[in-house]
């Protein structure tokens, strides 16, 4: 047996085969004097192959995670369709008397570096697609299996380097049990998709490539980040005991599900959930979830080759407020496009430091067509629910005062067209600024809700990296200057009425829980899967209690303090 | 005539005919059957006049910025007197009887090539120079004049697209009476420069070098960012008039040079300076500097082939503790490296988003050798004056108190060497994160000072590159936001008896100095050519006045509304 140590980025205990999601050695040799016939017969064979497997993977994304993510597949499909690439494969077999790895390999990186040296970022896709079905094929050739995580079909723990959206997109969480990283952190795609499909996670393991082989039997404690190979039996049963625990507590945890978000002391929050998608719903639903806090509309404009339109979008925000139901509140973020979050199709200018660049209501008020068709969206699908807009990355009232009047311009307009919207839409802003949480009292007279985006907010006020492996040590959720921030906004917030949340990772660790509590926040919004432990959690906590510490947390010197305070008054 | 505005970024005004600063056209055609005599003739005295102007711009650069800034000039020196690098241009010119332009080029080609290939940051220099020397000999060997600012023996102003520091290191301020540049802002690197040499200058200004011909008549106005070409009559008669006001107001302001620096209520505040190097103290004598509010270290590492010795820097530091004089304050900031500062010999990591990654104090904590290297020199160079120490970027109290350790480590051990070290240095911290000010509080305790940077500090906490014009519209020094974050940190340090300074760009600036003086600020650095100015402003103001005002100004929602009411309490 032997051990990793990682970060633990989604709950539980998995058991189970390993599954090494690697790109297999691709390498092979060119061969002359070949039969043209059977080369031909090989190829097509092997691009059979492929289709049929995208055709899987496709309908098992679309299924899972929504048609937009299945648009990449039929972006392969069509590749290996296309006459213009599979003809040029073939004459040079029979030209050429090579095998099919070799005349595939010559006329695919013919194409791709045509298309790559075109000035246009359409083209430019289509290289990276003809190079994503290049490999395929020629996996199917050297009979190397490609893995396909959308094929699996026996319980597995996946082992990769890393997870991309499009891995991810078709894991089948029936078989997929668990997974490690060799890279990544709680705020990494990779652990919010673990935690948004409820499986044991374990990122940043540094080595798990390296050191598991395929088929390995491994244990991802997603509750302490470690993980086991090979594990002995009493080893195993030691684990499979805590798995039985856990599961307990989560029936526990399940028994919430209905109940109200109280605490010792019967106060009262908000328990919502993050979701990027209208497929999440599901989840916050069954997750007992009061509402959605933070509904991420990039996912609309992400994977495409153009912008959504506002039909499109409509669809969307429809089928989320219908499917909280209309008595829940959904917090929508407009979008949220640049920094690190770029748009192939948009053309966004390269910048020396993105996180501090021109994104998010920066490029919304330049773009105001982009931005107006997404407020129609929203106003069209208002009258479906409890619908609240809030405008990302606001650093000044100016910024703010534009934005809403843009939305009301176009609600104007949707009236005008005869359009139904609804007349109770709370309007707010992230507060992921430092500078906004500063004066969050001149803000507050301003808006209906803040919601507090800690990612950002730290990232900035740390002035640290938190993707910088060189700085993550400053990323510091408990650093008093953080805590201070927060409560300035809250306090801005209910001097004047108005209701603060907070939609940052922070708002579902256990740790910064009875804190946020202690300074007042009224909404906390997090991964689904969350909110039971949350309210659980709450069930425990007196916020009388915690509030009367809340001047001695907010004059500690260091993050350190503030854990160490927190948890001694939390478990005496 | 015709005009064009820009950044007014060096007060005064200059009328002098136009010198453009710009590579000339270096194209040329290859000859074949050339006299092969006749071509290493032109080819020798092409070098000898690089060589004899090279010689000229290093003396010049020696004298007026140092012995470091002379360095890349040697560089230059070296390639020409290589003949590894020369002969196999005339084995060239004899083999293919080509001309001498097409011998060098390709010649020199060959080793840029090479060079730049190599996985060696010092060979990957070297091929810059001799890019830089190539250029230099072809522009002879064509006969177009190449620009060599530090020639320049006749009145002139010049005409740039950006001014690098090896520009301004050549630039002789008995000839050049001002410049103008397309590119850049009130704090880049030409402008600060400009303020340092004491010339008016306006930046940004967009199309200069394509309006302006050689030899054209101009006038740069910096005082309000206005650049005339060819000026009729009576323009030039009335900035004559313009020119002379303002010598005479200088001549007023020279006048306060040893008076005190006080307000109308006979408040006492300090006014010092920013410098970069030790020629810098000259000027801050001249215009009235109380001392040294900021001394930047970075130039010691700068234009250099290795890092600077603990003797270099001891001589550097000493020299401005002498020059600035054992009565007058002198803070040193230890060093600031990384963000957009990077040095080659270091191999920094490249950083997605620099200014907000490996930096300054967290650099010089990892890398402690370095640091350790800069306070012993200063440790034994405080014996020379009123040394203050601050270290820079500092974002949680560790990172202060870990600094704080290495350096009285390092005290004890020079003590122990038997080395003479201050036992008066105040040891503070540069104010320009966010989590920082928010938590002055806790900081006061532990640092002696504050000295705020107001450059890094705005652009944190608004979120916005300074240096990307997408976003500069969020550079707002008077936003409320920064306001309340100075108010606090000033508040916080009179709390504990410590004193709080300021070294941004904003300490300098007119509109800034009435706000700052009414919250309280104890001492300003600025451009030592802001200082006068800055002492006849402070006789007019009232701190007691304005401080009442202090909530008022604190409680404003923009940076707008902030000015309009300073300036009717000012002018009222």
């Amino acid at each position: 047996m032997s051990q990793l140590t990682g970060i633990a980025a989604s709950n539980g205990i998995a058991i189970a085969k390993a599954y090494l999601l690697e790109t297999p050695d691709l390498t092979f040799e060119t061969k002359k004097d070949q039969n043209p016939e059977e080369e031909i017969q090989r190829l097509e064979a092997a691009i059979e192959k492929s289709k049929s497997e995208l055709e899987k993977i496709k309908a098992h994304a679309k299924e899972k995670m929504g048609d937009e993510h299945a648009e990449i597949f039929s972006a392969h499909l069509l590749v290996l369709d296309d006459p213009e690439l599979i003809q040029p494969i073939e004459d040079k077999i029979k030209s050429d008397q090579v095998n099919a790895e070799a005349a595939l390999d010559e006329t695919a990186n013919m194409f791709i570096t045509m298309f790559e040296n075109m000035d246009n970022e359409y083209m430019r896709e289509r290289a990276a697609d003809i190079r994503d079905v290049t490999k395929r094929i020629l996996a199917h050739l050297l009979e190397r299996p490609f893995p396909n995580p959308a094929l699996i079909d026996e319980e597995v723990v996946v082992v990769a380097q890393d997870l991309t959206p499009s891995d991810t997109a078709q894991l089948n969480k029936q078989f997929v049990k668990g997974f490690t990283t060799d890279i990544g952190g709680r705020t990494s795609h990779s652990a919010i998709m673990a935690r948004s499909l409820e499986i044991p996670a374990v990122v940043g393991a540094k080595e798990v490539t390296q050191t598991i082989n395929d088929g390995d039997m491994v244990i991802i404690d997603g509750l302490d980040g470690t993980v086991l190979i090979n594990p002995d039996d009493s080893e195993r049963k030691a684990y499979e005991q805590k798995q039985a625990q856990f599961e307990e507590q989560k029936a526990e945890w399940a028994k919430l599900k209905d109940e109200p978000s109280v605490t010792a002391d019967d106060k009262r929050v908000e328990l919502v959930a993050n979701i990027g998608t209208p497929d999440d719903v599901e989840g916050v639903l069954r997750n007992g979830g009061e509402g959605v806090g933070l509904y991420r509309t990039e996912f609309l404009y992400m994977g495409k080759s153009s912008l959504p339109t506002e039909e499109e979008q409509y669809d969307a925000y429809k089928a989320v407020l219908e499917g909280v139901g209309s008595d829940k509140p959904v917090v929508v973020r407009t979008l949220d496009i640049g920094g690190d979050k770029e748009l192939d199709y948009l053309d966004l200018p390269k910048e020396l430091n993105p996180f501090l660049g021109f994104r998010a209501i920066r490029f919304c008020l330049e773009r105001d067509d982009i931005f107006r068709t997404q407020l129609r969206a929203l106003l069209r699908a208002s009258v479906y629910g409890n619908l609240k807009i809030m405008f990302p990355m606001v650093a000044t009232i100016d910024e703010f005062k534009q934005a809403k009047a843009i939305l009301l311009e176009e609600k104007d307009n949707l009236k005008q067209e005869g359009k139904e919207v609804s007349d109770d839409i709370e309007v707010g802003i992230m507060v992921e600024i430092p500078s906004t949480a500063v004066i969050a009292r001149q803000f507050a007279k301003e808006v209906d809700f803040f919601s507090i985006g800690t990612n950002d907010l730290i990232q900035y006020t740390m002035a640290a990296d938190r993707m910088n492996e060189k700085v993550s040590y400053l990323y510091q959720p408990y650093h008093p200057a953080i805590l201070n921030l927060v409560s300035n906004v809250i306090e801005a917030a209910h001097a004047e009425g108005k209701w603060a949340g907070m939609c940052g990772e922070m708002a579902g660790d256990p740790i910064a829980i009875p804190i946020l509590l202690g300074l007042g926040l009224d909404e906390f919004s997090m991964s689904a899967t969350s909110i039971l432990p949350a309210r659980s959690q709450l069930l425990k906590l007196s916020k009388e209690e915690i509030s009367s510490y809340k001047d001695e947390i907010l004059s500690k010197s260091t993050a350190e303090e503030v854990v160490e305070f927190v948890k001694n008054i939390t478990e005496s």
